[in-house]
């Protein structure tokens, strides 16, 4: 009925392994305990899970305990579906702690952090029914608001990479709330309580309406990571350290960002990536799946430049430059002189490019070393090489 | 001196037709009662009108009810002028609880939302000096903070059309304040108490300073509405239901909006309307009557796409796209080749084209089914029939 | 040890003089008093200067006040370097209030803001350790965060020219933080208690990271400049009354900002400036020094129109007109007919421009009354004569 408190490292790994050893016992690649906000008017709607802690692809071990301390607290883990999420309650705090007895000392910092969880519940008079435990045993669509943040987190907090999760239907399973700092309220509430809050003086401030919190309200960005307006990055985006995004027309969406330092002034819509290095200028804009691309979602290179209010269509490769204010797709029809053809094909070994003096977007798609331009005498659009210098990659060639 | 309580539906209904049959008596077309915050320093001056309800050519008993309980509170009510304005008191609750006695059990949730207004103020201990009511007999220049207030919540409820409203001198008659959540404050004020506030740790978050609040301040938007940002739809904007108004590049003005599930990345300026299933893209801006159209005010139709980037300056019909980064405006110069041009008449039957081959943008303006781009060969700036399905209006045809 | 309290203004200018004839004394170029904060986890460490008043070139009488009280307070102040910085203390305040005596009674509103800055803090049981006094004796690279402030403060309150003054090494000095409010956050802070207030439900709702307040956090505009959205304007930025700055894709950075009433719904990066009745059309690009312009910071001169989605990354004269969507850099090949020349020589009668067809975009930077445009039947940028009226120095002609 309770696990009996573990008194040595030992006893705690042969409490784990007796639990990983049940029939029927899977490992989660994920799992985490959140608060969760629940609906004004209807409490058994969770508006959003709030996660201390993470894990994933990691700490098995804690896994085993929660898993056990929710036995032990008469909960029946299924392990038969894709995910499996419970509400926690005190006994389930008891029985971890227990478990966790021979780390509770040194749990702080950085250490032993899923055990420093446990410490915070168990300092709580009563946790009542606002803490919820989310098992994710593969990746599957999610089936709960609580596996959807969990997934969100692992992108935002570069735990799993940026297009590798599924997250079908998440839009389906969360709410459109209204979000008043880190709060979500029902918008019906809202309608409910407008005439008696508005003439009391305590409606709230809206900072915006949607199904996705922002970001900064749940991840801690890297010291050198700058992020100048909330609202300018969505939660479940992912941003590398020295990333810095501006408050002008910038945009980050989720499941899109950064894989180095970037600084970032226009827009990286859903599913698109932009390299170390690289600059997205102001009002620039990176097309998403969902945006005139026709699902082929968009990387961009290292050290490439899209310039002010230049618009990118198709995949670019390192050390490219779009001018200010031009548009490239991938049906843009695109002139080359042969001069420079000959040195973008020197900047590019692998690729294999027709020798012609007319391309269309999608043929130079992934290339290195391209600057695109519009001629301002005919209105042509041109390629030629950038002037920036491309590394390849030695082992290689 | 005071309204009797009425016991019976049918005798409000004769205090209603009482009060109607008053010589000089007038139906205001719209009024309500609004929560005001005064001026920190200027008790006088009105900063804010916040309304628990609206009442826009409807509910004619109510104001009948509370034209009497003003009449009753010993304030005379003006019916000569285009509005009348007034601060309420306790007598006036009493005296309008009084005639709504009858409803007040089962004024909740959608019934009786003015007995739902009279019964939040009978419920304070003494409302003071900041309700105020305001009545609009015709919709003239609006004379007063309430008035445009009112006139406001009419657009941005969708209770009046855009375009539709007099709102001559509204940036007159509102006060450029700081806003700070949804409290507004005078400037005069913050410099008075700088020094104090500053070296206390008291001075104000200010979020904004603007004469116009920002819709979501006042207005709970439909549960399919998103806006990922407060501070990118202003207060008299209307959004219809389904539209998504995204954080990055996206304004939309007051008296501008959305007739049906748009997605929005860019400008909707003041005065422009988009139509249903329309896309603004990222950084696309509709020009607004003060900057480029020469007062024309532009409509977009439905199921038309904005490029990202692009800007358009003139109005365009259903199924039409501009592409990503070009520019349209009544001026610009475009070519169609003979055999889009006929395409383009079949989508218009209505149209009378003239058989060449340069149109000037306003020539094209109103349209369907054009796609506008841009040929990177030559620079030209192009129009053809798009690839978007007109509906043509068969009873006309 | 302590300042005698003074008792008519002329004991008070004898004592400014005795202590501005001290030996070694230094009239400071700027000083005051802020209010700090302070790391949560790193209290040596200043995360924010909060000034009630800068002193800019003026009020040489507060300044030694200030000095000669802390002098009595203990505190030697080092004139041998550029800046001097200081913790403040009771005895401290005592000494500036027994100086100030004769002003106390009158200060108030906009007199003696000095002596209203040493009553506030007299008003105070303890002033703890939290306020600081700082004096520039030169405009050297800054070496501190208070002197970067105060630097911030003199741009913001248009007390120093934009470009004017040394900020060399500003970002080195600033911490990167968390902006809660007005209150800035250390990240390891954070980082450090994101389990407790994740699962405690107290995780603040972060507004921002960055080195950098935003400008409405410290600086209070005028009553006809109007900032629709707070995160649009940083610290540092310069905005002459009647500027409004709307909320789409627009910024102004820090050492940037406008001269007179501007419409801002575009991008001015850093170091640039906008002259007076100028409007920087939605989405409109003021490229910075650096971002394309070399180095070369680009001025906007007055009455002159960037359109839409507009690219200018060269300096511009009065009362030209870049179309919207049109792109226009220093290396821009741009045509100009023969007779538009002649109109544009006549509008500039101290250019000497080439008799050519052809400029590149540096050879017209500067110029009055040209109008940028794309011809879309061929693609070329042309450059003619616009329709605006420049007004010459009578003077000079």
């Amino acid at each position: 009925m309770a696990i009996e408190t573990v008194t040595s490292t030992d006893a705690f790994k042969q409490l784990v392994t007796d639990v990983t050893s049940q029939a029927g016992y899977k490992e989660p690649m994920a799992f985490g305990i959140a608060r969760v906000d629940r609906g004004q008017k209807n409490a058994e709607k969770i508006l959003q899970a709030n996660f201390g802690l993470i894990n994933w692809k990691e700490n098995f071990g804690s896994a085993a305990v929660f898993i056990k301390a929710l036995q032990e607290a008469n909960c029946d883990v299924d392990f038969s579906g894709t995910e499996f999420v419970a509400t926690i309650n005190d006994n389930f705090v008891h029985n971890a702690m227990a478990a966790f007895a021979p780390y509770v000392a040194e749990a702080t910092g950085d250490a032993h952090k899923n055990v420093q969880v446990i410490k915070a519940l168990s300092n709580m008079a009563d946790i009542g029914k606002n803490f919820r435990i989310v098992f994710l045993f593969e990746d599957a669509n999610p089936g709960s608001v609580e596996a959807v943040y969990l997934k969100l987190y692992a992108l935002s907090q570069s735990k799993a990479e940026l297009r590798k999760i599924n997250l079908n239907g998440a839009f389906g399973i969360l709410s459109n709330v209204a979000w008043v700092g880190n709060t979500p309220y029902e918008l019906d509430y809202l309608r409910e309580n407008e005439i008696e809050m508005k003439l009391n003086g305590t409606y709230p401030a809206v900072d915006a309406v949607d199904k996705f919190p922002r970001f900064l309200q749940h991840v801690i960005p890297a010291d050198n990571t700058r992020i100048l307006e909330a609202s300018k990055v969505r939660m479940g985006a992912q941003l590398a350290a020295g990333t810095t995004v501006m408050p002008g027309a910038s945009y980050i969406n989720f499941n899109a960002g950064t894989l180095g330092p970037v600084m970032v002034e226009g827009r990286i819509s859903s599913s698109a990536i932009v390299g170390a290095g690289s600059d997205v200028g102001g009002g620039a804009s990176i097309l998403g799946v969902l945006s005139g691309t026709d699902g082929n979602p968009i990387s961009i290179g290292e050290n490439t430049l899209l310039g002010a209010n230049s618009v990118t269509g198709l995949p670019l490769g390192d050390a490219c430059i779009v001018d200010a204010g031009i548009t490239i797709l991938a049906g843009t029809k695109i002139k080359i002189a042969p001069e420079e053809l000959a040195k973008i094909a020197e900047a590019n070994p692998e690729a294999k490019l027709e020798y012609k003096t007319t391309f269309k977007g999608a043929e130079l798609q992934g290339l290195n070393g391209i600057h695109f331009r519009q001629d301002s005498t005919t209105g042509e659009i041109i390629a030629r090489r950038s002037t920036r210098e491309v590394k390849l990659n030695v082992e290689l060639h």
